[in-house]
């Protein structure tokens, strides 16, 4: 490989001939090199510093402090950025300073040299027209611009992939629960046999879930609309134009149309994440109510013929290496894996929230990292489990309707006729000798059958069906 | 021990002869001998148990299906619960069923026998005056009771204990960061002497972190404030009467001066508790806040005289049982323990909240008394901290004035004069040899001393001053 | 109440005249209102202090640092800490100073003036026989004292309550396995009809899991068998005499029956707990295989008419407070929860162990308290649940019939006679037309009906039994 | 795109004309759209399919019931995936069916068309030489080969990256604390002066740390050991021929060089995965201990001139972009995020292992994909830590001999001459004075100069020195 000479103020470093970024990314290469195959730093994280350097470029242009050809420039170079164009040239690993900083010089390097070129330079001028420091990173600090840019990262992939994707199950959901809202079925409560309900009922409490979780995310937003930018090195502004933070903050927000505003309190926003913290404890809800509602869908649609088999979902893919025809839940699996997985991100992300100092949490690019994965992933997760299982669940009213009638649970009706006691001889001895509960009320001569078939009505059991 | 003989539906069972409880509690007794001592059913549940019970009864009176005097008579045990009076009369752990069936069926006996004696019954009486089930436990069932509980002593604990610990804490810390906003200190980011800020700008970022908590918390209160109660056995209500849902929600208002309301689901309100997820969330993130601003202060009071020693902290105890003299920050320690033990109960929490299925989610007792746990922790710790930690902070000013002095980022405020470049060289050879700023600026010929003097002032480098 | 006056370095302090406590540990309890009704310092913790206070006084006795008479008298208090006559004097609470120290001090202080009393002495002598600190503490401090605490606590535990719980589980399953070793059943993957197993090689493979489980918590003892004690402050011994570290050891060796050792590495002793860490991973361990098998046995005993219904397990206590008649597995619904708090423990420990700092961990007693409650539950859950469910475990074999024979899966056994892609067909079209794979292999003239009858045979499906 | 069609038993499927892959692979691309971009299925479980397959083959062929040349070609394929050739041809994600099955029909898929091509072959033909089910699959189900391919990756990545990674710096650590066994500087406990210790006994607890980690590991390997190949479907090993399990993993141990055996219960194998769960808590052990020591020498390295300073590590990398001339500990950094992370894998290992049901635990894939994260990020992180930060590690003398001086804890010395209490007295008069030890000894008349003198001198408070 070709190379050529960058300098830092430590010294001189080669870094390939061909590529934009300078030598703290390549310092950086080379220090870290841990799982670069596997872990590099999000592609959210990368796109978030385009619209802050951006911002930031014409914040400065604004105040003075920055002539227009160096901002167009920068700016020029974080539209190629958030094109796509630059994707090779952020090689850097999420294990890295845990400020993020060597990130935030990858992107200073590559807009400054990138624009370098663009202006008609070389890669190998010895000065360049943009200084990664004095002009890109002007008025800023790695401790300000890697937390606005988690932010950013954040509540775009909320709104652009969490939201929409939870959205969609839920209105399917929503959907097949008032289509089924009066297929009686049994109930079951300690996985035994309880009071009837209808397979609308049971769909509308995971509908109610998601409607709940989405209220939980979208209250954490607020917190994650607050921007660092401003508060530079420790918190205080130093090295800041006059109103910089509020108005690079309204740069960022009408660059990205989201509401974001410069942090009414800088020092939190440097020193701690617990914007973060929050708004993923929101998704961890949220991963706690798929888990459920994947786990209830894959035993309700077990057997086929040894199962519980009240409702049908989709065949996707052969399921077994092994066993002929079998088909399996597999929608179920990943999204309930992906459950899993977000409840084990929550710790990461606490551990790393907890454990910041002084002016300066250094668990930024663990935090964010996993952050998006667990966005992603419920996002991903849901549309997948939408369009390949959920759209596709219909109940079997064959095996809905024996469960139902076989039920001894449907003596519950009768507490407020003869009383719980009489009512718990009529199903105990009803399920010991074998037989139904009506000949077993008569039996015990506590009904005519006549009363029996009068107050014991499953769908009399269900109460008010809303859909 | 003398006992008497109560019955259930299974049949006989041997009772202490003067307790309140009857045969299906000393069944839990019997078959859950796990952490006896230890883990009994948390005291806020029992008195939740108290109000809906109350409530319960009104309802049932109100809709004509239970008698005026039971209902009183109902609601006269119940006062004698919240009053303290029948403490020993609830011996079950959190390890029996997971719908809190037997520790509603505890309350219901109590309710019942104690209820008989006060009309002038006899424990030993075949027949009581109030039955557990078809009179306390009318028109509910321990599904939809237990969760209603559970919304009620978490709602209840959080504001009457964890918000107001928080809050008083919050105020303490705000007091101090406007009492010491002028004294500047040297930052710290990774560890390492970073630009200046003052006491109170660095006491702010604690502030902002309990003030952004204490929203996260209200946040999770409307999801909490809805009850359970009236969805019966599966959520679909059976065996209540007309409009009992609502109604009853209403009188625990009343009683509990809380916005309760009843769920709009009541099939999520049994088979899932994701308030409880979510409301922890909110615990959890307050932990790690906490966990970060007790740290820090433990670090910067650290010394006396090898550490960093720029804050005085009160001596509350001999700190060792072997080293005379030593003090320690022992607030500090408990709170941080606190804080990890909250990070535990979360993922206790998750997981059993991802584990129900179908109709009924059988963690309950696990989820709520983790949940009272960390709300305890929380809200005492503060208070203790506050008390014998907080209110006691005091800047150590000859240490602050001596580091902000030696430090050398103070150099930062060359960079817009002189550039990054020539700033960095200035630092790392006055560090090399040992030497000052101002001596190696000069010795560099970047800047004259009066030049120095008028550009590198920390007082200048903190932006500005609220408080 | 009536009051004493006792004093230590920081001055006089009020005690209740009677307890036998002094200065410190009343300190502690004015500091630390924080839980005080439900989180008092475990009394394995208390028990273990005592047998390290005996051993010590013994090992100074015989280094000729302590005269008899007060050897004795400390050694005679402490046997009656262990014969539980001293319960009520230790009333500090888990958040206290993150070194234990006052706990320590508690101890300390309890031996030192009952054994003054013992003595002849009066409580309010203002001179005492024993001094807590200069005769009680003697070669020891807090920082060794409390972690090997720990590690006896711990270890005792284990070997008394945990491992015996397991092993009776264990034990009960292997016989059921045994006894079940030829009954027939579908295997179920995915929560589908799979491949037919025997009802007792299902439970081997609770058996195996529970195996590997008490294995890998003997494989954490060696590291709890380490003992601290003797590095007094730091881990470098300072006030210590000549061979205590080992011979320290060796009494509580003796004392305890347990093959205790002093540790190699005292620095590590004192400043990381990751032998608690360690230990609890298998803690956590046998957490997962038992949410496993609870979830699989309440699953398997699911019904009783429109569930799965192949398990019978012991009916307890009734099961619901409206449904009549109704029993669930209450048991598996307590160890499932256990899981979930063990889990969640886990956590808790590893932040604390995480969260040290230069020569002392000050996270130790809540990581104590964790460890001690997660061997509590799994051994007193093991218990409950084998005595109350897994022994009166009973295969339902007229389900367990109708559901192998029903069962698809069988085609496999096709696999090596027609191939895997004509098994298919006949599984799928035998599904799809709701007939049996007999019918459907001869209808497409892959099979003639002897062929099937010889070759899909369930009993010929299960390999070799053991047992 | 050209497209060819493939075939499964559910029908025709358009695949990329040029891949090795088939209809069942491109089935899961078209179904899981889940994160693509980030979470293929990690190559170390590529890799172990590569062996087992290749194993399988071999057995079979022993066994009569594969071809020599199938066999063959199986392995020449397998080869050439252990030799990354065919490195794109594994696209399938993490998120899948939770047993991996489309992994291994992926694995299946590609060895028989690549090895129908390698035999001269069309992958366009529609009858292959090699069948993925009937041949390559022979004798195995994606039940018992990829928990197979998960111990073996597991054993491999411990083996190859983890156990070494951690040596290399246990090693570097072991080396420093004997080059540094005589540099006498204060102790720290709760972050406050103690007595003396040495830097090389400081370290020394490092060491210890990891020893035990290190065999905290070696103890998991033989679960991990144990082989599920040759249980096929359920566990009761369906389709296979006569002593086949042992037989391959006699092949699996000799082509991987460990020493693998067939699990002794391959139910459990199957259904659970607990050695996955039980070697992770190991995993965990180790972060636990990482942070520790990350933390400490952070800390120690803090200032230069404002912070604690004893320790010198090396600069990597200019540390701010804003502060020149910033250096930070960022190897510490990116060590606790990995720890961070660790702990948060173990999270979601524990779920996924607690939340198998019945004869299969369906959270392979995301148990897998955590733990060797984990394994790889421990191993190379502590490479990293290792070249770039411990190897530099040294002492600085001037300020440890200052600590070491100014501490008010030698006074700890005394209590073994004048008792607890003077000793006390003497260190907190002479914290109120801002005097030293000696002066105010003196002062209080409790030592003559002399005495002080020979009594309290550091360097005979640090015990004996190993090393």
């Amino acid at each position: 490989m070709e190379f050529r000479i960058e300098k830092d103020t430590m010294g001189e470093v080669k870094v390939p001939a061909q590529v934009y970024w300078g030598a703290q990314t390549q310092r950086s290469i080379e220090n870290f090199k841990i799982a670069q195959d596997i872990n590099k730093m999000p592609k959210e994280i990368i796109k978030a510093f385009a619209y802050l350097k951006k911002a930031a470029a014409l914040t400065n242009f604004d105040a003075g402090v920055l002539p227009q050809e160096k901002a167009e420039l920068i700016g020029q170079v974080c539209d190629e950025i958030l094109e796509d164009k630059l994707n090779d040239e952020f090689p850097l690993v999420v294990w890295q300073t845990g400020s993020g900083t060597q990130s935030n010089m990858n992107v200073n390097e590559v807009i400054a040299y990138r624009g370098h070129v663009i202006k008609g330079g070389s890669l190998t001028d010895k000065e360049k027209f943009l200084h990664p420091n004095d002009d890109v990173n002007k008025s800023q600090s790695s401790n300000d611009t890697f937390p606005t840019a988690m932010h950013i990262a954040a509540y775009n992939i909320l709104q652009e992939v969490t939201i929409p994707g939870i959205k969609k199950l839920r209105d399917t959901l929503a959907a097949k629960s008032k289509a089924y809202m009066h297929v009686v079925k049994i109930g079951r409560t300690h996985f035994m046999d309880a009071t009837p309900l209808t397979v609308g009922q049971e769909l509308s409490g995971y509908v109610s879930q998601l409607d709940h979780g989405l209220r939980a995310i979208e209250n954490a937003l607020p917190h994650l609309s607050e921007l660092a930018l401003g508060g530079t090195a420790v918190g205080t502004g130093i090295n800041t134009p006059k109103n910089y933070a509020v108005n690079v903050a309204a740069h960022i927000a009408k660059l990205t149309g989201r509401p974001f505003v410069t942090a009414e309190n800088k020092f939190e926003a440097l020193a701690a994440h617990d914007a973060i913290v929050e708004a993923h404890g929101a998704l961890k809800t949220v991963a706690v109510s798929l888990m459920k509602i994947a786990n209830d869908i894959r035993m309700l649609s077990s057997g086929p013929r040894s199962g519980i088999g009240e409702l049908f979902i989709p065949d996707n893919e052969p399921g077994s290496s092994i066993m002929p025809g079998k088909v399996n839940p597999t929608q179920c699996e990943a999204l309930t894996m992906i459950a899993a997985q977000v409840m084990g991100n929550d710790v990461a992300i606490g551990i790393g929230g907890a454990t910041g100092h002084f002016e300066l949490n250094v668990f930024k690019p663990v935090m964010i990292y996993n952050f998006l994965h667990s966005a992603r992933l419920i996002g991903d997760g849901c549309v997948s489990f939408n369009d390949k299982c959920a759209t596709g669940i219909e109940p079997i009213e064959a095996n809905i309707k024996k469960h139902v009638d076989n039920s001894l649970m449907l003596v519950t009706a009768l507490n407020t006729k003869i009383g719980y006691y009489k009512a718990a001889e009529i199903a105990q001895k009803a399920h010991k000798e074998g037989t139904t509960l009506k000949e077993m009320a008569v039996k015990l001569g506590y009904l005519t059958p006549e009363e029996f078939d009068a107050w014991v009505i499953p769908a009399d059991m269900v109460g008010e069906l809303n859909g």
